[in-house]
């Protein structure tokens, strides 16, 4: 496992998907003030957010302008929400194996209790143990 | 600009994304251990990935072991590159910001240098001013 080359990839990812946020923040201040350009914007940018850089640099060839607060908008964006991300993550995750975990044990209760003709040992319903285990 | 909500989505994106890294790493391991396994992984995970949990969950309901493998990994890589990122990005984001506006201002004297016709008045090629943008 080559942590560095993912940490990498990883912040590039990230970068990327805040330039996208950006570029939706940019869309929905256009809406208000230039629905003409929120609308030229939308079009132009569609199929070519991927790849955050390339997309900001199509942008500045077109409307440099609005590549400018794009890039204005996602280095705020960032400012402000990347030191909250690595607790948000951590929890997220944690929280996420946990439900995962508990969803599965759910489950293989379930196929024990209300299919007793897989286990033909265990087919009587007062079975303790299976109360038990689907309590 | 709602940021709580841009940094919930970007938080679940994040998650998502070592989810993803997750699986491709016990694919690589796999791959070395047990191939036939590897390849079974590979076609079940196409296009399943985009939501990390829907994934997980239907691997849970197919290959448990596999997706306990792919949830320890994540957490695991979580731990360990997670609190790099924000630093990482932030970088990320400066570096890339002031790459832009470089590449957007040599393509703007490119085209005052190279495409004299455009510029009637700055024809002369020994023009001071031009001679300073381009330099």
């Amino acid at each position: 496992m080559n942590l560095k080359q993912i940490a990498k990839d990883t912040a590039k990812t990230l970068q990327s998907y805040l330039t996208y946020q950006a570029l939706r923040t940019v869309l929905a201040q256009l809406g208000e003030t230039n629905p003409p350009l929120a609308i030229w914007l939308q079009n132009f940018s569609a199929n070519k957010i991927q790849d955050g850089e390339a997309y900001i640099e199509q942008l500045f060839r077109e409307k440099p302008d609005l590549a400018l607060r794009i890039m204005t908008v996602r280095e705020h964006i960032a400012e402000e929400i990347i030191e909250f991300l690595p607790e948000m993550v951590h929890a997220g995750i944690k929280q996420a194996n946990m439900e995962q975990r508990r969803q599965h044990l759910e489950r293989i209760t379930q196929i024990d209790t209300s299919n007793p003709s897989l286990q033909p040992e265990q087919q009587t319903s007062s079975d303790p143990n299976l109360d038990n285990l689907s309590s």
